[in-house]
């Protein structure tokens, strides 16, 4: 069979507010070929990567990620990774087509397994899935006392991770920082696994960074997330090595298979964090879940939109038992909770578990998201280049 | 003063051909500030870019790039490090932002250095602009006869440094090869620098680059470029301690300063090229020059557009005496020649050398760039968010 048409469906709540919630918006990746219908999610900026999809051809290596998609044969696996393949060659200079691949590639994934009657994780070659430990992310509270009662929230409602983020962290001295960490630790209790996510704050600086260690060995942090922008490869390093207990986590920007390996390879991270709706996909995230695992470095999804993403996030390692914690989208938007459900909420001991129904296991609501549609006409000298298919 | 407009002029020849000229089309990019004008180049995919202007914000790490540009304060060069890292910053998560800050941020400096009335490498820090060694872009020939014929022209041209790159180079036999090689090296007589661009077709296969090595070392080649994708750090490094006096050049790719630095401190290259349309503009490309002249990696430009774009290009390595070779686009399209003349042109000893007059010395010639424009409209949800000025 060939890949007949490819439809992007942009969504939106009606006011996107400038607060760090990806899930304000989405782009849906529609996939059909002889019969079948895969569902694929990119992120981020609908807009731009639907432009990436049918732009004029600049020169050989800078097409429309459509010229390497529509009509290719898809009947195994290799075939979609020499799609995969084709995309980053053909769009070797267009540096939005990662994003955009990343949604195809998944949507082509769930189309295989789907005519398959397997979850896509068979198809990966996994013989289960395993349940993964749902981490809650949370901002960081306004002050100390805020976060203590966010992490109280937390233990309350029985969850066995949380990372806490952004807000504040960083931007004030060591000592309130310290001082955010130790209540984030005081309302989690001894037993929640810590996590504290830095938000990149400081940029490539050691020094700076270095100065919340302490804190967050004392009070048992399994991991800083993201304390300098990703592919600081020699920071990363510079703290690993002084991080004791404390591993750094990362890699949520990379789009591209050696940017993940660059940061196992040279950050020192104990933790490689991936996206697969921006790194080319399952094919690219399951190159990299590999690579990890051969090295003994722990392979986390990051995820914050929906469950169609968070599906899709979890199948390139759901084979692997060792590799445990998940990123759970636990307050998304209302288009989050409407896009794909909230079929893969945890169970009462906070675990995720993937579906076992063909694909990814998603159907999205159509009907439920027309209200969130945002229509979208490019043209090029008057001429319709792109157009959104309507729900 | 304060930035009070960004203009965007897609520009194109009638029929972009499926070769690897980069010359078939641009983007222009004018800003203006206080009755001042200046203008830059972006690479590549000029809708794509266009469409990062102003798309609608997905949430506080993806806001559209004219939302950290528009308004801002442009006093003093920090005024445009700041405008850079702004956009780094709202722009995390929106992936071709890089390309259309890079633009923007050429014509930043442009329109300041214009206003003080002196070239933009005195803007820099430098105290004079040194002359370039123009090398020569080549496609190898069809066979290796056509290779021959081609050096032979080069060399009759009076050029002193010649790349020959893409073509047939890397898809046959390593014999083959090795007979392309001799035969540029046999055109171009001995003196006549040469340099072997093999376009990322070893993907990151170090054996298959290694076999090509003895006939490159025989022929005393320079360099060898771009034997694996942009940041495949350890296949570089696996093949630079085996290529003897061939050293390896690389990082056109790179679309931020850390992505340069790891080439350099991981991927064992002598030369790393940086292309000022894609790495964030000169800011950026002026910071890779300095981290590579520090650690005795000889800065090159990467450019295959227009006089504009060169005169941007190098700039950021104008005051450095010994990183002496530039690339110099020797065949661009009508375009390509159209859009910024041919000023820059190598002197009848093959050096190219920076314009004295402020700014980056071009005068983009509007009236002749008419016939090339690419009108672009762009609505969400029938409201227009982007819509080009006519020139």
């Amino acid at each position: 069979m060939k890949i007949e048409s490819v439809d992007f469906y942009y969504l939106s709540i009606p006011q996107v507010l400038d607060i760090g919630d990806g899930s304000q918006d989405a782009l849906l990746v529609r996939v059909q070929a002889d019969g079948w219908i895969g569902w694929g999610e990119c992120e981020a900026s609908p807009l731009v990567s639907m432009a990436s999809w049918n732009c004029p051809m600049s020169h050989s290596a800078c097409k429309p990620v459509s010229a390497s998609v529509l009509g290719q044969v898809i009947e195994t696996p290799d075939d979609i990774r020499r799609i995969n393949r084709l995309v980053r060659t053909n769009c070797l200079d267009l540096l939005q087509a990662d994003h955009t691949l990343s949604g195809i590639d998944i949507a082509l994934w769930d189309l295989l397994a789907r005519k398959r009657q397997v979850p896509v994780y068979q198809l990966l070659g996994y013989e289960r899935a395993y349940p993964k430990i749902a981490y809650a992310s949370q901002l960081f509270g306004d002050d100390p006392q805020g976060t203590l009662e966010r992490g109280r929230a937390v233990a309350a409602a029985g969850i066995r991770a949380a990372k806490f983020g952004w807000g504040p962290y960083g931007h004030g001295s060591p000592e309130l920082d310290a001082d955010h960490v130790h209540a984030a630790r005081e309302g989690l209790g001894k037993d929640c696994r810590l996590l504290v996510d830095a938000g990149t704050v400081w940029f490539d600086d050691v020094e700076r960074a270095a100065k919340r260690l302490e804190a967050l060995n004392q009070c048992d942090a399994v991991w800083l997330e993201e304390p300098f922008v990703s592919g600081a490869l020699e920071a990363y390093k510079g703290l690993a090595v002084r991080s004791g207990r404390v591993r750094l986590a990362g890699g949520e920007g990379c789009h591209n298979f050696h940017q993940a390996k660059n940061m196992i390879d040279y950050a020192g991270i104990g933790y490689v964090q991936i996206d697969t709706g921006r790194i080319g996909g399952i094919t690219t995230a399951l190159d990299v879940v590999r690579y990890a695992e051969s090295l003994g470095i722990v392979f986390v999804n990051h995820t914050f939109t929906t469950h169609l993403a968070l599906s899709a996030s979890i199948q390139p390692y759901a084979g692997l038992k060792h590799h445990e914690l998940c990123e759970y989208p636990f307050a998304p938007s209302a288009l989050g909770r409407d896009l794909a459900g909230t079929g893969l909420s945890p169970d009462a001991n906070g675990l995720v578990r993937l579906p076992e129904t063909p694909g990814l296991g998603i159907e999205p609501d159509l009907r439920a998201l027309r209200e969130y549609q945002q229509t979208v006409e490019i043209q090029v000298n008057g001429r319709t280049v792109f157009a959104s298919t309507r729900l």
